[in-house]
Order: C-alpha cells, then structure tokens, then sequence
C-alpha cells in the first residue's frame, strides 16, 4: 500500500471529505483534468473514451476478449436500468435479490419495465446466500436471470456474490451484478466469479467525478440483447454498436466527466490496481472502525460481513443524540458523513472510499468524539433494540 | 452587446474553439466551478439545485408559479425521452413534427415507447408549417400531443414554434418543444408561445459543460403525469416529486456538472440574459456568414430560416476538397467543426454558440480561407447538384 505512507493532501479548496459512496472525494489532478473543453466528435476524445473502455475490461480480468465495456450517460441507476433493460429478454423472468434499498430498485425497475420477476427480500442487511438462491431456481425453471447487488450500500454489507454465482450457473441460468459501489476496489474478476454483465460507475471506486455509469458484458450476451431494451436512450446494445461504428457516444457525452475519469483511472493503476486501492479501503475501514468503536460506537454488521466501502453504526441510545446536529457538527469539523437508510433504528453511515487514507480516519473519530461532547453524550452505546436487531444477523 | 466590446479570453489551456452545438466552448470560470467536490446530500447542495431551477423558470418567463423545472442526468436526449415518456398517456398519440435527425429521434423514442405516433417528415430541413400541422390534427382527432423541434441542428433551421403552436391550441391539441440548442438564446417565453412542457440541456445556449437536462413543464401537467413513465430511470413525476419532497436530485447527480451551470448561469445573467446571449449569437452568425460568402462559401438556407445556433455550408463542388482535410486543418489552425447531416448533397456545419464572439468568428474565416489555399481548392462554390437542392426551400 505505497500510496498511504505518505498522507495524501486534503481538498485544495477547503471543501470537506466526503464520507459518503459517490460522490465522493477526488484527487485535485481528477478535477483538474476538467478544466478544458473537448468535442465529443473529435478524435482525441473519442481515443480517450477507447482507453477508458479498455482499462474497464482489464480490471475485470478478462484476457480473451470475451467482455466489453459499454459506458452510459447519467447515475449508476441508469446503467442498472440499461442493464437489466437489455440483457433480460421482454419473455425473461429475472429472480431479483435484495437486502436493502439497491436491490429493491432494481425490483422496482422491473416493475416498470412491465417484465417478469420475483424476489428475494432479506430486509435492511441479511444476505442472500447461494442455498436459498439454489432453491428459488429450483422451485421456479421460467427464472432466466438473477440480479445480485454486490455491496449494498443501504447497510455496507458485502454479498458473497461468489456462492450466488455458483448457485446461478449450476442451475443453467444467468447472473447480472450490480457491483456499483465495489468494482475497482474488490475482485470481481470474470476468471474467478461467473457472471454476464455487471455495471459500476464513474464516481466510485475508480474515484471519478459523477455523470456516467458503464456495464461490462459478455460480447456474446451484448450482441444477442438487439431489441430488447424499452429504451431508446437506455439501449445498451445500441450505445454499444453505434461505439463499435464510430468510436462515439450514441448521444452528447459529459466530456468533462469522462475527462476526470481518465485520470481517475490512472491514478488507480498508479496506487496498483485493484488490490492496492481495495486494501486502502480495508486499512481506512480498520482504522475507522476500531476507533469508533473506541469512543463506544457498535457497529450494524459484525465483522465477517463488513465491506470495506461504507459502514453502518447505530445511533447512540442517549436523548442527547440528535442526528442532524452531529451531521453539521461532523459537517464543521470537515467531514460530511451519510445518514442511515435502515427501517427499524437509527443509524448513520460513514464510508471509507475515496482519496483519503487511514490519517484521514483518524481525524474522523477524532471529530466524532470532539462531536459527542459538544452534544452533551455521555455514551455512544446504541439502544438496547438495535442489539436485538443485530442478534437475528446470522454469523 | 456590453459583452462583445472586450473580446472574450482564449480557451486558457489552448484547446481548440469548439464550433459544434454542444459540447461547446465554456468560461473557463465555469470549469473552475469543478475543482470542488459536493456531496449530494448535503444543504449546500440542495441550494445549488434550487437556485438553478428557479432560475430556468425565470428564463422561461413564468411570473404565476405555473411552471416547474425538473433537471434529468443524462444527455438532452435522455430528457427527450424522459419528457414523452412522463407526459404522453399510455393511450395518448404523439405528432412528431421532424426536419433532420432530431425530428426523427422523438419519433424513435415513440416506437420504442411503444405508444401511438404519427410523423410529419420534412426531409432534411424544410420547416413543418402551422397549417400543415393543423391540417394534420384535423385529419386525426386521436392525436393528443405534438412535438416540435425549436432549433433542428441537423441542417440550422429555426422552426417556426410560434405559429405551430397557435395550430395546435386551435385544435385543443398540447404541444411539446425540444429547444436543446435553442433555449437560453432563443426566445421560449411561456407569455408569448403556449406548450406544455420544453427541454433543453446544460450545455447549449447557457454554456454550461454535459451531464444533465432539464424539462420546464406545466405543474398541472406534470402533476397528472404520475404513473405514464416506462422507465423508473426517466420519470421526470417521480423524479420532480423525490425533489419537491428533499430537495435532492432522486439519484446521484453530476455534482461537478451542476456546480459549472450555476456558473454559468451567472454568466448569463450577467450578460443582460437571453437577449443578449441572442445577441451575440445573432452577430457571431451574421459575422460568419458573411466572412464564408465573401470567400465563396454558401449557405443551405436562406438567410430567413438561418438560426443563430448553426449553420450548414455546401462543400466546394472543386475536387481538391477533401473534408476531413479541411476539418483536421481547421482542427490544427484552432477550429473545430462539425460534418454535416444532409443525406442529398455533402456539408458542413459551423456553430455560433459558446463562449466566442465575432473577434473569433473573425479567425474562423480566415482559416477557412487559409485551409481552401492550402487543399488548392480554387473555388469555394458548391456543385449543380446543391444549388437544385436549395431551390427547393419555400421562401
């Protein structure tokens, strides 16, 4: 892990971290790569677009040109949507698994898209694991495709997309992976995990500016998908095939965006790739964590099932607990962190991903206990119905 | 004019001036707006984007709070799609009004919506006329919209929305109106043009940089939009109500690209608004037009359908021009042009929009002239072929 001896520099401009997954904060040279302007026509934008497609395919590990990169304008969700649009037949059923609010969009986007599917819903944080996906495909043969999110940012919890993919391909059907919020920091190699696309975007892990998303696909999935999509601006095989033509985006890209990403992308092979910057996340998790827990913070999930991406901590039990007070609180001090999404306690969310490293971590429990104190709590010990909640996490 | 007294800065970085309709040549102030990164999340935020939706209203002429904006990631095609998707029925049927390629898209979203359309097909630029479209609606008292395309950039026309819409609110028909390239510099004012809904992008007439669109619509109309959309990604009702309700965009957006329009949004005010970013457009066409006339060049229409957005030029009937020799000379002497879309006869296109002035446009004809001397092109005069082709505009 080079990168972390030496600290990296705070934003130049005095702007807080981002302790949220995307946006998130970037490199200053990120954002510097934003400041020209370039025709989407031209040649040397549509080089750097093939770069950046190409470096895609390489961090999925794929060496035998089976897989291609197809990027898309707008939020990750758009390319979810694209994905699930294109690569599901209009006569698919796809068996969608959810364990928080990711995965019941992608629910929701089959919903509207008026295709068959059913679910699997764990509720705020339970994985869904390779047995129970083997029985749904057992029980229903009209299921094509599953969708599983790889981490799911509303708890933090790493799926074990690993044993869902076995379970999928023994079964003779497909997988789709959401792994927006994990690729570039945590394997998902093709060699190594089966899949037929997964999709990611520009402001995650690779450490971009937000404004696209892209899915990397099984070619041979990409060119049998022409007609499916309900979407003409979400049509991934036409993005695809009119890029394959030209070396364009089908439609206006955000240059700027894709500009930044480049960068992004060379810094992430500059810090050593996927394992370097994944075990950069895991060294600002640790630090993060065992120091919050220091200061009397527990933790939603219990270790085995934590991601190295963004963690869920309880709200302390203490009436002097008041969120929106710690978030300017933290907020002021430099560190903008994420409310919780779960149903039944309160939460909060700090992440552990972009340009900082673990001095950055430090600083944020030291905030965090700094804010404790000016809110006048005496300890930081969730309520007794959170410990109950996390009971039912089985180990 | 204020603004054209003192020329404009070069592009700081000494990338080329982009000639092209979006993306387009920015302030270099509203590139530095993205050094910084935002958490979506956050107030600050939030306030962005509420400041640049009132102002989008304001730039539209409402004064009754009857009109809403809804911004969309994405490319402006992607808020074209959204706008149709949210706000024609299930049941509804749509008149596309097309004249070139922008035209015809609307009408492939509609297929791919899978809902009723019917299509007025003008060829490559001759405008669709109020009686035309009220002879149409007429004809077909199942259509429920029209969609009209302000500024078609395909071949530079400026279509004649005014006495469309009078056509269509005759008939109690609702029109619709792509003003990508047109809103911002083009007057759209809801007191004096009647539609439902219009959609523009951030990196047209307002010189932001892409990433996102934006729809101004008719609250009324949006608000009984609710449950149109075939897609969860473009649903411009649920996407407006998640923003009423927050203040947030309903999933991420491109923070960086946000941060640049509010900018640039200023810049446009601070130039006195859309007059006088009319204005200027206006001399930047007048100027160059009359420079590539005088060394033989000729325009594709008469000067009463020119905008001041575009303009499409014959290529020289003289063998020795090549264009992708003339675009890479351009390219080199600082310039970068955009091929032409006439499927008759071959052209180009010159655009007159983005941070220039007539200082610039001034340079761009001097290095067409000085590209022709160095091709060997004697004669800039355009074949037989696209003088017949011309004849053929209606005055």
């Amino acid at each position: 892990m080079p990168a972390s001896a030496a600290p990296f520099p705070a934003p130049r401009l005095g702007e807080p971290y981002l302790l949220t997954p995307g946006p998130l904060t970037t490199a200053f040279s990120t954002k510097e790569a934003m400041l020209k302007d370039w025709g989407s026509w031209d040649a040397d934008f549509r080089a750097m677009t093939k770069s950046i497609c190409d470096q895609l395919v390489a961090l999925a590990g794929d060496t035998r040109g089976e897989f291609v990169c197809v990027p898309m304008q707008g939020s990750g969700s758009f390319s979810v949507e694209a994905m699930l649009g294109t690569f599901v037949a209009r006569d698919g059923k796809v068996l969608v698994l959810a364990n928080g609010a990711y995965g019941l969009r992608a629910a929701e986007t089959m919903r509207y898209l008026g295709r068959a599917h059913t679910l699997i819903d764990k509720g705020d944080y339970m994985p869904p694991r390779g047995d129970e996906v083997g029985a749904a495909l057992d029980a229903d043969p009209g299921i094509t495709h599953v969708i599983a999110i790889h981490c799911e940012t509303s708890s933090g919890i790493l799926n074990p997309v690993a044993e869902i993919s076995e379970a999928v391909y023994a079964r003779g059907r497909k997988l789709l992976i959401d792994s927006m919020s994990a690729f570039g920091a945590i394997d998902l190699d093709v060699n190594r995990i089966r899949y037929e696309a997964m999709v990611s975007s520009a402001n995650k892990c690779i450490e971009g500016v937000p404004g696209f998303g892209f899915v990397v696909a099984r070619r041979s999935e990409l060119e049998a998908a022409k007609g499916n999509s309900h979407s003409l601006a979400l049509d991934l095989h036409a993005q695809w095939a009119y890029m394959e033509k030209t070396g364009q985006w089908r439609y206006t890209p955000p240059t700027h965006v894709v500009a930044a990403f480049l960068e992004a992308l060379r810094l992430h092979a500059e810090e050593g790739g996927v394992a370097a910057r994944g075990a950069r996340y895991v060294r600002n998790r640790d630090v993060m964590v065992e120091g919050m827990r220091a200061i009397g913070f527990e933790t939603l999930l219990k270790d085995r099932w934590l991601s190295p991406i963004i963690v869920t901590f309880f709200c302390p039990a203490d009436p002097n607990f008041v969120f929106a007070r710690f978030y300017e609180l933290m907020k002021a001090k430099g560190f903008i962190i994420y409310p919780g999404k779960l149903t039944v306690v309160d939460s909060f969310r700090i992440g552990c991903i972009g340009r900082m490293d673990e001095h950055v971590m430090r600083k944020v429990v030291q905030a965090a206990k700094e804010a404790l104190a000016e809110m006048g709590v005496a300890s930081a010990a969730p309520p007794e119905a959170a410990i109950a909640e996390r009971a039912k996490l089985a180990a």
